[in-house]
């Protein structure tokens, strides 16, 4: 186990196959990458306030996230970051990856002088509440969301 | 009432009034618009994914937000909208500026091709949670903080 890394356009059918995994492993190799995925991926590399983080167990990708840079004018003006797309392989979870993922989102954000951290997590997700809490985060917020088009 | 609009350089001190602005009326000539703030909305006018959006009444701006659009990799690769720091003038509130505003940003959100608006609010705010909901927005997710620094 290691650090979480920035992900490069060869994981992209990792970090695919991370989403599109719900409950049930999905194989990188099966995952055909359509141009709109493509395009999502460089424009994030292109962002110096976004970037997709990967975490190796040696050559298998287990984990991912994505974290934006969101620049503001309070917390005396400094960034905040937001954490998305929280993802560990369905057979690697329970091993640590989670907290490693996480725990590197959280010192990348400070390293960059960001004034917070910032995610949201369905309700449902008790588990995954009770694993933020343990890394200090504080539930003080509800998440809404607005969909305006289904994919 | 009109729609709201990109916020200028010279909005600046207004916008630092309204995001000053708990619960009594900050006056923008009150206010000194420091370095780290010019800074930061620099950086925000120059970004071409993150932009603060004002609410005039008259010669009065009596309303603000900021929204950032993500690009991701779920969702058909499409970005989303986070919309941070809205906020109405003490003084203007009930009068219907705060839904002119959130309806501006999901229209911009709309037409830029948005998969869905989130936001997050404190959880005392419960005024706030009907008000959303009003909107069409689903609190189906707990937010999350962690600070790193206090400005």
């Amino acid at each position: 186990m290691t650090a979480p890394r920035p992900a490069t356009r060869a994981d992209l059918p990792a970090v695919l196959a991370l989403l599109a995994d719900e409950e049930r492993v999905v194989d990188p190799a099966s995952v055909v990458v359509g141009a709109a995925y493509e395009r999502a991926f460089a424009s994030i590399e292109a962002d110096p306030r976004n970037e997709v983080l990967v975490l190796d167990d040696g050559d298998v990708v287990v984990g991912c996230l994505q974290i934006t840079y969101i620049p503001g004018l309070g917390k005396g003006g400094a960034e905040r970051a937001l954490v998305e797309a929280v993802r560990v392989r369905a057979d690697r979870r329970g091993g640590g990856f989670g907290r490693l993922l996480l725990e590197g989102a959280v010192a990348r954000a400070r390293a960059r002088g960001c004034a917070l951290v910032q995610l949201t997590s369905d309700k449902r997700r008790t588990d995954a509440h009770r694993f933020y809490a343990s890394l200090g985060f504080a539930r003080s917020h509800d998440g809404f969301k607005l969909t305006l088009q289904t994919s």
